[in-house]
């Protein structure tokens, strides 16, 4: 298949993209950088350098034989996506191009306004697009677990079936996220569900957890393919910046209770719910429902997972509860379903020790990039 | 009340600002024109020329000694936002400043962006303003009706209470909109919820239905200080539009079967509903919805009253059903409530046969002016 991957230079594109090349498709990236300028910005690097892209596509190439087709441009601007579709006429969009941290989007209003401004814009555009341009093409839109937010009643998988007053309708699972961010992502939603309505779009929209881990198979055998690692308060996600301050030394910094619970998963897993999506197409004129992880943990239990690894390597992790910087239940229900992947013939890789392990030793052969003033940066909502 | 009203140009925005200024408010309008600028390009005027919004201003100076204070700017530029709240310091915000038609949201993919552009960066700025230089400050936004669609069980008025498997939660009522100008005002409600639970905004966001109408007590004695009135099918409400194609002789063309039913309300009881809401705040870090418009009918009813209104004074109007040009149902459960409204005092103006005939002798006076090949513009979607 033709796969186009929108934000192919990001934590889960590149990853993303080396996979499903991997597995036979023909892949295509588009990325303007984005994530690097707002890195560099915010003087937040990741924890190893990581070339640009035009070099991971030729060490790919050098490394496998492989031809990953490149586009640099924004695509909120309407020359850039049109050039993109016209060139590569994609059967299949996997669309990463977000701004992806949360954190950043509450940092101030210019953070706000560029979420919203490149979420939605470059949602617009690919709807467009995909209409003018390659009609039946299947988007796979990341979405995520955060917007259904912490509800009182069971999460399901995109949709609710609700009885009032003896009569009865299916709704989208209604929404409400935690940070702007996660709201932008609710517009998309609203966006796509009613193109999918109006012009029978066929779209997949998953609902992903918080991802961790580093390596892939396809990162294996040569370390300058690993994704971004973030360890920052605004771009990296909870359990890599815990595994990063269990090796500086750095209390794990958890919020207020530390009850608050989410469904994770790791980097690999991502790779394969994206790839069984585009492999099993909905039908026309579907907006298909994802939740796209495999366990909850609360953040405690991933403080103490992280802390139990660390004393298999020798490490003495403490953990500090601090006020919670964000407006958030610290105790909740949480009960969301998650039968979808599985039953496409997702195979979980789980949270073990062992994965710690070896996301520690990794991290500690990078020690000395570890700059402590970068972790926590105290953005609070 | 200092009252700012954003769009205050618009077919409501200016009677809106009359009103709250003939009922002893402070009131400031800001307006860049922007539905002036799309009618022009889109060659859609209405049925008679409006003063620009500093000589309607002169104007109701002039007849009233009432001083409107006036800015011209774009609300999506935030030096224009800054600019605006500083010098005018508002206690309340009536929020109207959107690309305000549905058939014109569907146009193309320019008139899509620039409603999504517009509408969405208009009330994060608006937030960011109150947040800024106005905290505390009530921010009444005007929703639609439309944000509901037409689901199978009762509307309730903003709010959705769910059983779900024993367990009990309270969400937004559950939305999917039949247009993307009405999608865009899903996600205001979105934006606007989220900041409301997150910072302690005061909101009021009012799902109001079609308004019809032309006249308001503030016009009475002044015809150059009446609203815009559009007949065309992209910016003219379906009674009006009904109105003009009587006097023309132009078949009211009903879509389909015409069973669609909605909530409509005369511009008298917009102007009355923005007032009572503005002068009974609600609490700090809530969202008060309601339900705005006072009376259900189907299209067929509505084209039914008006060759009604029509035979009264001479007129024999035809009705045509044609092709329904968009994706909707034709006949569906519609039962939403609207007691919220009621409660804080509004007296609803019904739509007679007696207001019809008004609408239609005021129409005959300009009928020189009516282009009948204005009125159908064939926007599918």
């Amino acid at each position: 298949m033709r796969v186009l991957i929108l934000g192919g230079d990001g934590y889960l594109g590149w990853p993303t993209a080396m996979h499903l090349c991997a597995e036979g498709h023909e892949v295509a990236v588009v990325d303007n950088y984005l994530r690097r300028r707002l890195c560099r910005e915010e003087d937040v690097d990741p924890l190893y350098e990581v070339p640009n892209l035009h070099e991971r596509v030729r060490l790919w190439k050098a490394n496998t034989g492989h031809e990953i087709r490149l586009f640099i441009g924004d695509l909120t601007e309407w020359d850039v996506v049109e050039t993109v579709f016209r060139a590569f006429e994609p059967e299949g969009i996997v669309h990463y191009a977000e701004q992806p941290a949360a954190p950043y989007s509450m940092l101030n209003r210019r953070a706000a306004v560029l979420t919203i401004r490149n979420n939605l814009l470059t949602t617009a555009n690919v709807i467009f697009a995909v209409r003018e341009f390659c009609p039946g093409a299947h988007i796979v839109k990341l979405g995520t677990m955060g917007e259904y937010g912490t509800p009182n009643i069971d999460i399901e998988e995109g949709w609710l079936d609700v009885e009032h007053k003896g009569r009865k309708e299916r709704f989208l699972y209604p929404r409400q996220a935690g940070s702007l961010y996660h709201t932008t992502k609710i517009m998309d939603t609203d966006l796509l569900w009613f193109y999918v309505r109006t012009w029978g779009l066929r779209v997949t929209d998953l609902m992903q957890g918080p991802v961790y881990g580093i390596f892939t198979r396809e990162t294996l055998e040569d370390e300058r393919l690993l994704p971004f690692f973030n360890y920052d308060e605004l771009f990296g996600t909870v359990l890599n910046r815990f595994v990063v301050q269990a090796v500086a030394g750095y209390p794990l910094t958890v919020y207020g209770k530390g009850g608050q619970t989410r469904g994770y998963l790791n980097i690999i897993d991502t790779l394969n719910c994206v790839r069984l999506s585009l492999e099993n197409t909905p039908e026309v004129g579907s907006l298909r429902i994802f939740n796209q992880f495999t366990e909850t943990f609360t953040v405690m239990e991933l403080a103490e997972k992280v802390r139990e690894a660390g004393k298999e390597i020798g490490l003495d992790v403490a953990i500090q509860h601090i006020d919670n910087p964000r407006k958030e239940l610290e105790e909740h229900y949480y009960n969301p379903t998650h039968t979808g992947l599985l039953e496409l013939g997702l195979e979980p890789h789980f949270l073990t020790v062992d994965v710690l392990v070896l996301m520690l030793e990794f991290v500690k052969r990078h020690e000395e990039r570890i700059d402590e003033g970068k972790i926590f940066r105290r953005v609070s909502w």
